[in-house]
């Protein structure tokens, strides 16, 4: 049941990355093929509707506000944004420490929050010596990229309150435990995002700030919609052979795509998957051998208003107990549902994502009963998504470098391998790993075969 | 283009492991069909002929005294087998020693010796607390598996002879530097095998004693020969269904092969590029996100005679200049050439191995002029294997886990999926990554299909 077509560049994936890969190919007079592995477009971004007005985000949530292509996006589309809601306290349980408001925690670690801050501004410090094109360049990298950034935050002779802080606030970030990446890419994920303050988000402006009204699906329906006629869903990749100046793709189920180029726009991991032909070199292979995608899901519960607010609360959390070590009031503006996020990433998602969901749901709540008290108990709804066992995604929330990737295998990353082309947020040199890096990502690679071809 | 057949079991993979796993199955009464990617069987196993008379192994060699599978293999065969040439003296060079001979470096290191001697001693004791069948279970095992192992050998205050003589023997076995690989794994991989002075080799009886007449392709010619008649070659799995009591494998090419059953007798990491249908668990899926194989490579110099004998040597250097870190004297008795094995592992293999041809040759020559004098400089023959390049290997020796990987994926490894069993050398539990090994999960696998069908 084999089906021939025929288009300018396919690309390989109809993730954000992709789909903005595929509008730039069309703006540039190109007809690209877009084939998708999954039924759905969108790739890490899935927007599920819990209850009528209530969007609630299983995949990329927020944008920070440098992420000036998001912003430009949005408003291409017509995608209103909003603030993430944030005033009030944080809860904390560390160390021991029981439940303790903001105000509290702050007055009783006040010397290991000062600790915490040394250390990010000293990882600011080192990053800025990462260049972000090729981070294996650093004068320090062979240095950096042979320990693990959790090797390095154990090396500072931190207090177990500000090791474990910046155990949770890293991990919220990378979605596996520090033991698990090497301290370079640590470094080039924060100089990729700017400085510690942003991708941590303690301050105005960073990574986690606004939303997109309707979701952030949003996004990607409206971006699919402009290239509809150029996207095939249920069409997995699985062999692409490759000439000087052409390529066959072959997917699941019989589609030949036959095409000038192609852009591989799924993560490093995925990509690996595809069968080459000829084969690509053992650099290009044992890189993909080497970036193992993140362990991370959400879970949302939603009540019939947000009843922490009135206590003073923001909706935030930071728990060493867990099993989820953070949380966010994720409400909707102009709805009364109080909707609260609640994190289980790297040794989190890996344990309790893999219980049956009741108890999953059972230990979660007990959690925000800790946190919010008795109505944390009875939510109207509940909802969680887990990536690994997704077929067409396995994992969030991106690419994990371990000891000496970037140092021996880096290069291969984002280099086109003759008409072959690599987009994903994973290959971007801007935000990285986030909704900012994916359109970075996919305006190169789509600028790398505009350019081949004209 | 497609054909039909049918089995009782489909084997992926002809390396060692799966032609085991078909021979055991063909014994028990079941009909097995290996299914090779690569137009030749053998996998790991490859013995190339440089001249008449002088086959050399570029990849697996040598055999122990505990390896009772192979040895028993080898007699039913009827491949004899020979000791490893190891009369005379070591040749080192080491943290800028100069090049010395095996006496003077130990009369001159003799208390470097002596704490390496104490870190293996201590290695073992360590190792003996890890369960092969369940290394997640130690009951140090979380500690042990969130560090490297090269971060744990830098925490024992050696000297740097004593260090750096340390990593050399450990790459030897892992294939990548220390700094990559957890601390548990190594533990696994000195259990798995015994005890160190095995492994490393140090002992008489180790694991790099004995070798076959007429090369290691010996054993898997006349294996491949018994089972014939069950072997397509050029046919790569790409996509398995499976269901209740039935396998569908398709392959490139449009082989489809049915069957009640399927072992999967390949490395994790390309294991993992199959498509399973209906998807496997994100846990088995993670895992194979993250067990890389390793990086080495082999380079033989092949002389008119084995000039270093006569100058009291056995042909082994060890060296941190490089760029091979070990050498090994392997003459075929009988044949009057003298063959020098130049090892390239873990970062050599980067980076030597990603030269052109006439520089790496040109670099280990220099190297061997360094230790055996000019005569070195006038090989006949030169050949060298690289193995990551290789579109159905991708990298060798074996699968290794970095941190987390075996605590939080490990139960993964080789339990079956439904009517999916996994076979390999890395889903073994005595002598993994060893050709021994390779014949104990094969067995394994096979016994658990015998048992599932009767």
């Amino acid at each position: 049941m084999s089906r021939n077509v025929e288009a300018d560049v396919v690309v390989v994936g109809a993730g954000l990355s992709g789909m903005i890969a595929a509008r730039a190919l069309l703006a540039a007079g190109l007809t690209p093929l877009v084939l998708e592995a999954d039924e759905r477009v969108g790739g890490r971004i899935l927007t599920e509707e819990v209850t009528a007005g209530v969007p609630v985000e299983l995949g990329a949530q927020w944008i920070g506000d440098t992420h000036q292509r998001m912003f430009a996006l949005a408003e291409e589309l017509g995608v209103q944004t909003y603030r993430q809601y944030d005033d009030g306290e944080t809860s904390y349980e560390l160390v021991g420490s029981g439940v303790l408001r903001e105000g509290e925690f702050h007055a009783r670690f006040a010397s290991e929050l000062k600790e915490l801050e040394l250390v990010l501004r000293r990882l600011d410090v080192l990053a800025a010596e990462v260049p972000v094109e090729a981070p294996w360049s650093a004068p320090r990298a062979a240095e950096w990229d042979a320990v693990t950034a959790g090797a390095w935050y154990d090396a500072q002779g931190l207090s177990p309150v500000a090791r474990t802080l910046l155990e949770i606030c890293t991990v919220g970030i990378l979605a596996v435990p520090t033991a698990e990446v090497s301290f370079l890419h640590l470094l080039f994920t924060i100089q990729t995002c700017g400085v510690t303050s942003e991708l941590f988000a303690e301050s105005e402006g960073g990574a986690q700030t606004t939303r997109f009204v309707g979701g952030t699906g949003e996004i990607t329906k409206r971006l699919s919609a402009l290239i509809a006629a150029h996207i095939v869903v249920e069409a997995p990749v699985q062999t692409i052979e490759h000439e000087v100046d052409s390529v066959t793709v072959y997917c699941r189920g019989g589609l030949v795509a036959r095409a000038r180029r192609v852009i591989v726009a799924i993560s490093p991991t995925l990509a690996g998957r595809i069968l080459y032909d000829p084969p690509l070199s053992g650099v290009r292979d044992q890189l993909t051998q080497r970036l193992p995608n993140g362990s991370a899901m959400k879970a949302f519960f939603v009540y019939d208003e947000p009843f922490w607010r009135a206590d003073g609360f923001n909706g935030q959390l930071i728990s060493d107990i867990g099993p989820a070590r953070m949380s966010n009031d994720t409400c909707i503006p102009g709805d009364d549902h109080g909707v609260i996020l609640m994190f289980l990433e790297g040794d989190e998602a890996r344990t309790a994502g893999r219980l049956p969901e009741p108890e999953r749901r059972a230990a979660l709540t007990a959690e925000l009963v800790r946190h919010y008290g008795p109505r944390a108990a009875k939510p109207e709804f509940y909802v969680d998504g887990e990536w690994s066992d997704r077929q067409w995604t396995r994992g969030c929330y991106n690419a994990n470098h371990g000891p000496h990737v970037w140092t021996k295998y880096g290069a291969a990353l984002s280099t086109p391998v003759g008409v072959i082309h690599w987009a994903s947020t994973d290959t971007a040199t801007y935000w990285s790993a986030y909704m900012e890096g994916a359109v970075d990502a996919g305006e190169r690679a789509a600028r790398e075969v505009v350019e081949s071809l004209t």
